[in-house]
């Protein structure tokens, strides 16, 4: 799937950036991150994301949200929880999340 | 290139998040590629970094810093400027770069 780059935001602004290393194509996964795309265009303030995984290497992925509130409700969604809980259990070795605030950005597009 | 992920940081800390999106392979990018990597561990401050690229796709790649100057100080990089202005020149369709202080982290690994 080819995405388009999230650009044009306006500072200020959070990300929610996950990092992590998996198996390629666990059972199961494809399906869920699919749903999770889907539930998380539903919560208010929620700006757009980006993903990104190297065959065997890191998966990155960053959600851009408008304020810490919308973060959370993502954060906190039941689905997305327990949708955690089984990624832990039975998809990643490891991963990571941040949560940055945004107060500088800048997007470059060829002409 | 299998990488570890960058884990354990104490916040506040500063993320430089780079997306974008090029051709597969362009012409000099993996030896300009490979050279930032090398410059920018010099970079005082500096705490790691992360890259992933769905081939096709998206690349999205975060630095870690532990403060806004050590970031600066990549930023400013005369070397880095320079492969900036070729990449916009000869390699990158769009990029955005958005710039985060994170004050929340955590990070899981499989026993």
């Amino acid at each position: 799937m080819t995405q388009k780059l999230v650009a044009g935001l306006e500072p200020p602004y959070y990300t929610a950036l996950f990092t992590s290393i998996r198996p390629d194509a666990p059972e199961g996964y494809a399906e869920t991150a699919s749903r999770m795309q889907e539930i998380v265009k539903e919560i208010p303030g929620f700006l757009g994301y980006e993903a990104a995984r190297t065959p065997g290497g890191i998966g990155i992925t960053v959600a851009y949200f408008r304020d810490l509130e919308s973060l959370d409700a993502w954060r906190l969604d039941t689905e997305h929880q327990a949708a955690k809980t089984y990624g832990r259990e039975h998809w990643y070795d490891s991963y990571s999340v941040h949560i940055g605030k945004v107060e500088r950005s800048y997007s470059f597009e060829r002409e």
